[in-house]
């Protein structure tokens, strides 16, 4: 069958900090099929009942800067420190196929950008809201990654200055103040001060395995400290909306992650509200804040568009 | 002579919401004659002994949103709420000579980018601290204006959501912190608040006429008041440096405006300082930060290269 050349699957990694997801694409930039956890490409393969013969392609993206050229890590905080790794020269090696590596904020823009808004948009802005914040620009329609390979760093932009610390070591970065760690935090310094939440009901004392979801579970059920938490990041996170469409003039801005996916009902008003009163005027005239329908497979459909786009 | 021919001969003119800057330029953009406070090019080319008929073309840097292709300002705040003038077709059909008009933190940007690095670094950073804080981007080479005509408005990013009201209605917005007119507030509150400052004596109690160099002369004669507010501002100054390094991973970040003209020796130490402490692992690897040889000069010179460069 045609469908089955080998020309018409790519695999997209998205090799992230607490999890490596992997998926199997076809022709169409369909998601076939995925796996988590292991590191390895040929895991997503298995699940599909493919081969890695007839995978033409893998594109990863890797949490750091990332020399696109030349496919080497140059560094990953999140990756236990990785530093000057040719990760794309010993993939290939390995598995050989072609492998294509980029940050991974800059490959799940362009898989919205490509796979979800068509290409269409000029300029566009990706936040990615889960464990951190990431993010990711396309500049007149290319994939824009500056001088250093690290544009789109936008977790470590400072919006409070006098905010709580950040893993980095500044305060108040936009993810010390929005991300999911930033929130459960805040629900767990709010517990021990006394407040009163379902989440320990749901959960136990310790919240142990808390996610994102029961967060929106809590907050649906009329868990008020929950909200409350939730309302301020969603501040938080129009706050860095404004700030970049300031900054960077975009025609779309793209918000996704674990936590825009569990919690894009519970925040968006919030967002669009907060965003509108920041932002100067006539910047935001036809702007587009919309949430990713990708979700969490944002990264992997970017790495697949890489992928498949380069084996071209 | 070949010098007065009309093809040598460009004005640049920086319309600013409180004075206008016009100059004259050479065929090596370099500044014959310069003029103030007018608002007509007319007066800049009388100082040099030129008639217009000898100038090949305006440049204009206007603050606020321009259409460069249509030469309309689209608002501008600070020119008393101007909304869609057609600056250069009224101009054009009174000089008789073509007007060219942009944004004034992108020409001063791109004054900067051709005339004092000769075009080199492929992505720049402008931060002009004057009586606000405007802004400019050169990405890939080029000026960079985004889909609103509005990027680089980085004065109203927010840095400290919980700290002074902007004039824009927000709190806490890069100009809010660390302008002249911040760094202006901050002395008077002082003052009010019983901090003592060689200032009151250089000026009288109501520091009237209080200009930058005034602090510069104030720090050097040893007010230690002074001293601490400069060195607060720079250090807001060096978080907006990180934050726009972080986002935007330039090769050259730009600061200039009347405020780094006359106090950068006071303030330079501590803007990088700040700057590095802010930002993220490898985004600063041989960037550089500098500060404009061309001062106040910045925006007639970009708006000099602009004419230059569309008559050609």
């Amino acid at each position: 069958m045609a469908e089955t050349s080998k020309e018409n699957y790519v695999v997209g990694i998205d090799l992230g900090g607490t999890k490596i997801l992997a998926g199997l694409f076809n022709g169409s930039l369909e998601c076939i099929g995925t796996a988590k956890v292991s590191t390895k490409a040929q895991r997503a393969v298995d699940e599909a009942d493919l081969g890695l013969k007839q995978v033409a392609g893998v594109g990863i993206g890797a949490p750091g800067a990332v020399d696109f050229e030349t496919g080497t890590v140059i560094f990953a905080p999140n990756l236990d420190g990785w530093k000057e790794v040719p990760l794309k020269k010993e993939l290939e090696k390995q598995l050989g196929v072609p492998v294509f590596v980029e940050n991974d904020g800059n490959i799940a823009v362009l898989g919205v950008h490509v796979a979800e808004l068509k290409a269409k948009p000029r300029h566009v802005i990706g936040i990615f809201v889960g464990t951190g914040i990431g993010g990711g620009l396309i500049i007149n329609g290319e994939l824009y990654s500056g001088f250093n390979h690290t544009a789109g760093e936008i977790g470590h932009m400072v919006i409070d200055v006098n905010g709580p610390k950040c893993g980095c070591g500044s305060r108040g970065c936009f993810e010390a103040v929005a991300s999911r760690t930033a929130i459960f935090q805040r629900i767990k310094e709010g517990i021990k001060e006394g407040e009163k939440t379902l989440l320990t009901d749901m959960l136990g004392d310790s919240l142990e395995d808390l996610r994102s979801g029961d967060l929106r579970k809590a907050i649906r059920r009329g868990d008020k400290f929950v909200a409350k938490v939730i309302e301020q990041a969603a501040e938080y996170i129009g706050i860095g909306v404004a700030n970049l469409i300031n900054i960077l003039g975009p025609e779309v801005v793209v918000l996704g992650g674990g936590v825009m996916e569990a919690l894009a009902d519970e925040m968006t008003a919030t967002i669009l509200k907060t965003a509108k009163d920041h932002a100067m005027p006539g910047t935001m005239k036809n702007v587009e804040i919309i949430t990713s329908k990708l979700g969490d497979n944002a990264g992997i459909t970017g790495a697949a568009v890489l992928a498949r786009r380069e084996i071209k």
